[in-house]
């Protein structure tokens, strides 16, 4: 399995298999592979004829220089994962390849961006509206899979690829989560034992929201409060935001209905995490 | 010959094309054909085997509504003659079909389009560069033909190409112009005898200036103060800008080097237009 890091390299080895006619499938990592990533990737093998896989950790997606350099990074371990799932390319740029001297265009993210992760990371969506886009013409495929845990980064996906009329499509991919329900995230590394055991709360806090729901409550306010409740109970006090909204505009609303999603930021330690779940109303 | 108004037409038209492996050429226009944009389909017939051709007023690269409303429309002739020319296919979309409802994903345009246009048409380049990316995704070619003419607006678009990675080289072409000097416009049409007969000064003011620097000045004020001089003498007085500037960069520069361009923006009546000259030094 070859592993490239020229955008010139990417394009040679996907002419031929453009050329025959193959079903290119697209999963962009940060590497620091989980099975969330993995789950993607076994969705791509099943749907495509080949796949290709990019690691790049994108530094302008960043807003603090720490987070950027607290990301974990194990490319040679992602890539002999990557190879076991029967990956047939890796795209591994270096940051010169992607951002040049003289590199100034960028994505002024559709308007969905504007929340939640927009208005508490300023300039996050810019920076993934734009290094998404790029990965897209660098290895031009036919279906690209991202992941339900960034709920609001593939709705800006899919919105910027309907709005730039982008020949490709967008597929949206089931959270993977551990057993005792907290999301997968490269993050997740990061957290010492204690902080592992205190995230699992923000999971449990969705699921109470959902069970509240269940029970007939429809008050989002009163669903928030509940949640919130639980997580200073378990010492999470550090939140971004607990939000109930709109699936599809992520517009927050006051009456939980049908396509109503909740979705959290919160801090354990220095460690930001986020989580969502869509609400069923049965 | 094809004229179609849907972006899944075009996919599906040029579909057998791409997959023959033929080079694909495509020419952006708005439409109101001037021997300009022909002279852009004639390249692009000569070095590709299919070539697309469109037609879209673009709203949004207008800063002014009456300057929209007066853009000379002539669809019906401009078809006869690409037709005439051998273009294989016209996609002609409705505004509606280019900007549905719901559309909010904009290009922030590279550095090079903050100056001289940018300045003076404040979100011209941002709709240019948007509607020409969205076209680029629409009418996926091998080949898109630029005129020199609008030298700041191929600048900008190349700039994005390179800075997008997007898969297409981009051609500047020649300006084309009439016997007396002035460059071919779609707003030419929109002057009136005496209007035309004062337009053609802003081509002899350029050609003026590289007679300047042909006979050893070099001083970039004397030389906009002596094209201003022309302009004025013959009753051209709203000038936008007279700009001596690094070719690459549009910076503007005190000396004359080489690679330095000449560029002007001037209103005859309500009618603006632009034009430019390359200097050289010999």
């Amino acid at each position: 399995m070859p592993v490239v890091h020229q955008t010139q390299e990417v394009r040679s080895l996907l002419a031929p298999a453009r050329a025959a006619g193959k079903q290119i499938g697209l999963v962009l990592t940060m590497g620091a592979l989980h099975e969330g990533h993995l789950s993607l990737v076994r969705a791509a093998k099943l749907e495509c004829d080949y796949v290709v896989a990019t690691i790049f950790v994108n530094p302008t997606q960043f807003d603090a220089d720490d987070d950027l350099e607290r990301y974990p990074r194990n490319t040679t371990a992602d890539c002999a994962q990557l190879e076991q799932l029967g990956v047939d390319l890796i795209f591994a740029p270096a940051t010169q390849e992607v951002y040049p001297d003289g590199f100034t265009t960028t994505i002024d993210p559709p308007a969905v961006a504007a929340r939640l992760e927009g208005k508490h990371r300023p300039g996050h969506f810019r920076g993934v509206a734009t290094v998404v886009l790029k990965f897209l013409h660098m290895a031009p495929a036919d279906i690209a899979y991202f992941g339900n845990k960034d709920y609001q980064q593939t709705l800006v996906v899919q919105h910027m690829v309907r709005d730039l009329n982008l020949p490709i499509q967008i597929r949206c991919c089931p959270t993977v989560r551990d057993p005792d329900g907290l999301a997968l995230s490269s993050r997740n590394q990061i957290l010492s034992t204690s902080q592992r055991t205190q995230a699992q709360v923000i999971s449990h806090s969705l699921n109470h929201a959902q069970q509240l729901v269940s029970s007939g409550e429809r008050d989002a306010k009163a669903i928030k409060n509940a949640m919130q409740k639980i997580l200073s109970t378990h010492g999470i006090s550090r939140i971004d935001y607990i939000a109930i909204a709109d699936s599809k505009t992520l517009e927050e609303v006051a009456q939980v209905e049908d396509a109503t999603i909740v979705l959290i930021a919160a801090y354990i330690g220095q460690t930001r995490l986020i989580d969502n779940q869509l609400l069923t109303l049965c």
